[in-house]
């Protein structure tokens, strides 16, 4: 119940603090048999990683995960997979001076709160930093989709009152590691890059919003009422860093229109049941009706800014507080892999969940 | 893993369907102790019950719960609570004619593809009936929640296009169930009540937005990393039917700014740790700080419309449908007390959860 | 966490006391598509139901199941199935002397303890009562396991001092319930019902032991480490009231011996790999490896006699007590549908936690 | 669901094989502000490492955990608390041979039937190597236990058909271990020794009984009905390698009895509720009553023996096998510190667990 595991068959457990000797985690459920693709392992690390652009943060760390159990010759053995990736860079000196003051919008005063106790060093377990192990668990759900052609992208489209408009189905996918902000949108990534780093120079930072798809997923996922797919799938977006809103399908938009709007209409195609249009975003009812999955979330700007600003301490004394030292100004571009690990997570476990939905498949 | 139950320690596990001889469901993990007034419950699902106002179903059901366990001289003795909701009035009738077809935009092909099998009558286990079940055991978690005084309070902000803007500090929460919408703005109560009422005459349905705030919650609540309060939150939103969207705090409107605007600065107000603005909403780092906790849920205009739509049906062909029957033209004014519900079991289970997270409060 | 669900897919959470007006219970995870056999289960709850026979209380209870959801037409949907069974005989002034003293070896002042309020009446939560909802539960599981042609049968092979030591195979479990005391060796039926009936006209009770048969489960049941296979079906038996002891195999006996007498050597036969004995009693490593699985539990005597025992009040004094009613004086018989029904709900956990365990078997 | 984690609010996740770089785990829940003693850890694995005497296995692992997070500056944090323990001395040469042979009475072909593939190297996951993470777990679970001076001892009372029947209370705990065999009755060391060197010498091996006894747990742990004191600490030990039977208090023998043999009567001592025997092992109905707990676990003889044996290989041909290598003839001595853990892991959590079922000490 400490709330450091995630999923219901296909779980994964996560450790660490941003300036331990190392985080890690645990794969418990993956099954036997899946071929592990190291080198897609750490390219999603890489894409996560601090200090890939001038528009993430500087800090230094080579983010290379080591497996230490659960796969052998290369392939799953249905045993846990156990990791850690090394803190190379533990520049604690950095977080003396916030060690008694609590950060503005930062958890360093909820987690006092709750503990009584803090690492303070770079936030702890509160740093983004966690959302490395993330990154393993959701590539090896990747390669478990891989297996069923189920692809999950996710690409930023918006970056503060900046937006893409463009329905996804016009973007191409394979852009989106090709340009530093992991925008899909042609048009839109020098506007993005450059409202970040005019946003950096300000010493200020800014959020946005990540959309994510999932194409391929058959009917049928997701399970009724409380563990619905897209009840799911919006824990895994708030359990991430900084997310502040979640919509499916027309979301928002949607709640403002009529049901002769909304409504997807259904006729046959190919041979297979569709919907015409897919306001609905894929799930009905919290299951999968084998449309397009797709989802918004909201991230808030990063926290910590190179500005003064009033707060508190230990103490309860009022303090000032600047910023310092190497912060993201945008989180977004950082945050793309790992809104498709969670989402390939929630995937992974319910194509599990669902192997003993019917009686006839399990006979 | 069949999805039926809510919570860490404070459990809900619900059953029934639409048309059956009864709903119910079990509260396990309530302390005992708690005196239980039966009829702040039954208020609660008279709020939720069809049949009240003229902008609601008019299927008639008096939703009286009959508590059958966990109970003793009206105080919860820590054994589980079993209760039932009775099914008065299962015109099963009504639904011989869409017994084959799958209805667009409902549940109807999703639990079909999933399981083989679906009971048709009025969506089975995918009816919004299932959420009085919900209403019971919130109900108690308020209860619950009382001991610490802490209020939930929902309340409809938006209809269609129209929307209520007002800050809920000048809201009068006492007003939200003395009119029918369950709206706490007296300016919008007329206008959201007309909307609905015209969307109805059109044979047509409208969606929504709800606001839940939640006052007097201490600091500490939520786990860190997964089991953070707002993905436990958006997770019991999500988990309600036809809600399609979850934001907290300045949520996506935050997403559009500046970390120097969307910051909270601290201070020490009466002697407490405090923030000077509440962007946040309440919570940080997945754990609340003492602010009021608020998001907005937003929900899709119902789907059964008495409009004709093309759709398929088990046999994959395309037919026509219409709408008959009782439903409701727009499900929030009964979804309120549902938001409440689900929020109040959250924040029940995380007071219990939080309970052992330091030792110096269990030894 | 308030202990009252069992199981990882196949789940059952039980609720109810004694003397309430219901006690019940919701199967979740059922795959959808099981015929429901209704006399079946009816069989299966009048085996362990009171007033059976003379050996038995007779206290009179009719242990009707009302199924409320989660089968239609005859076949699981797939939705939780909710059931209640109607207390009718609640002579609740039975239990007016008793309600402030503790009676010893029961649970009295453990609830007490714990919770600091209890339903005296008839032992309230504690009562063998509950274990009706685990017959309804596990024969479910039966129907299940019966797609599997996997078999269960438990039956006493001691009653206080006597035994009977005849190996299971020997056996002819059609008999189990042509007998009173659910034996399946001839030769000891009578002498153990006699042991029964002797020590009940001296107004006191006596223990026993039960063995269970487990044929045809396929080798790869269990999961390695925590919840192996017996850790499982161990945990199974000592949740139901009055076990004492479990062994698997050879259990106890085996602990004596050295690995040349207790291994199981492994052959081919009927091109399948099988081991020439099974001291193992079916489960290696926590895993099933086609063999027989069985193991016996022991029951102490029932804690009511009908002697003067001298016990203490809520008010801590010490004050004498004698039972009165109706009660077991063995509770053995009624105790095997009990030990069949959580064990096969352990299997049927099993045979669907399995079917994930491999990569190939899944896509 | 892997079932590779133990508990429900005090959770333990190991991972790692024999012949992996690491074996490691992860310590959910733990309450914030524990003084971590490092000595006393160490001491608890040096217990359980291999090498010790002449008795025990001649495999040398320094057996070092390295803890990786969670804990700061010597006290928890409330953070999960990583931890791996490097894989000395990985001999896979020796293993080579019995690659494709499943060795008899060992988990080698059930992994295979399960998961289709095995890292045969020393067992794998299934080797009792992995304890040493329980006793990670299990030491952090004590230090927890001792701020409510709880206190969990474990010893040898029986190896192969030689056993101690004296009563606990008459053993000195602290002799333990100061000597090999870990037994407390100073009259049967030698004895206890002496039959292990015997069997070891004619190449085989021998099983045993362990007694576990725990004192000062406050009355009022376990959940009734499915998650019992007793039930848990059964599935911990059945957790256990090796494993085969468990019995509290009179167990077994107690099941040879009459009610009024059997039943504990109760008094007042020193102004505390008391039962004048403890036949019961100190729990009622599932839940502690504050007297001693106290049970035995039966181990079978170690499944790996120097002499030839019939076994079959992974081509279905029957062949012969001969153990080799470095292995226990008597796996209890090592088995003590693994009970020891596994109860102080089941007594925490439930302390914990019982922190939330009363009102009253939650407001």
């Amino acid at each position: 119940m400490g709330g450091n595991t995630f999923g219901h068959l296909f779980k994964l457990t996560t450790f660490g603090e941003s300036h331990g000797s190392a985080i890690g985690g645990v794969i418990d459920g993956c099954p036997s048999g899946l071929k592990i693709d190291f080198d897609f392992i750490q390219q999603q690390l890489d894409r996560r990683k601090p200090g890939q652009s001038k528009i993430t943060t500087q800090r230094k760390e080579s983010d290379t995960v080591e497996f230490l159990s659960g796969i052998f010759e290369g392939v799953t053995t249905g045993t846990p997979i156990g990791f850690i990736i090394k803190n190379d860079n533990q520049k604690s000196i950095d977080y003396e001076q916030i060690k008694d003051k609590f950060r503005p919008s930062h958890a360093d005063y909820t987690y006092w709160a709750k503990y009584g106790i803090r690492d303070y060093r770079g936030g702890g377990r509160s740093s983004a930093r966690e959302t490395a192990c993330r990154v393993v668990g959701g590539a090896i759900a990747q390669l478990l989709l891989n297996m069923f052609s189920i692809s999950v992208n996710a690409f930023v489209t918006q970056i503060g009152g900046i937006s893409s408009d463009k329905h996804y189905s016009t973007l191409d996918f394979n852009s989106i590691y090709k340009n530093e902000v992991r925008c899909a949108d042609a048009e839109m990534m020098d506007k993005f890059k450059s409202l970040i780093e005019s946003t950096r120079k300000d010493g200020d930072t800014i959020g946005g919003k990540i959309c994510c798809v999932i194409k391929n997923v058959p009917s049928g996922l997701g399970s009724p009422v409380f563990d619905k797919l897209e009840a799911d799938l919006a824990k895994a977006m708030f359990s991430i860093n900084a997310s502040r809103g979640v919509e499916f399908g027309s979301g928002f938009l949607g709640s403002t229109q009529r049901g002769s709007e909304q409504n997807d209409e259904m006729f046959i195609g190919n041979g297979k049941i569709r919907t015409k249009t897919n306001n609905s975003g894929g799930i009905l009812g919290g299951i999968s009706n084998g449309e397009d999955i797709y989802f918004n979330t909201a991230f808030k700007p990063v926290a910590t800014i190179m500005k003064k600003q009033t707060t508190v301490d230990v103490n309860f004394n009022e303090v000032e507080i600047t910023g310092k030292g190497r912060h993201d100004s945008c989180v977004l571009p950082r945050a793309v892999p790992v809104v498709v690990a969670m989402a390939s997570i929630v995937i992974a476990d319910h194509i599990l969940l669902n192997k003993t939905s019917k009686l006839k498949s399990i006979v």
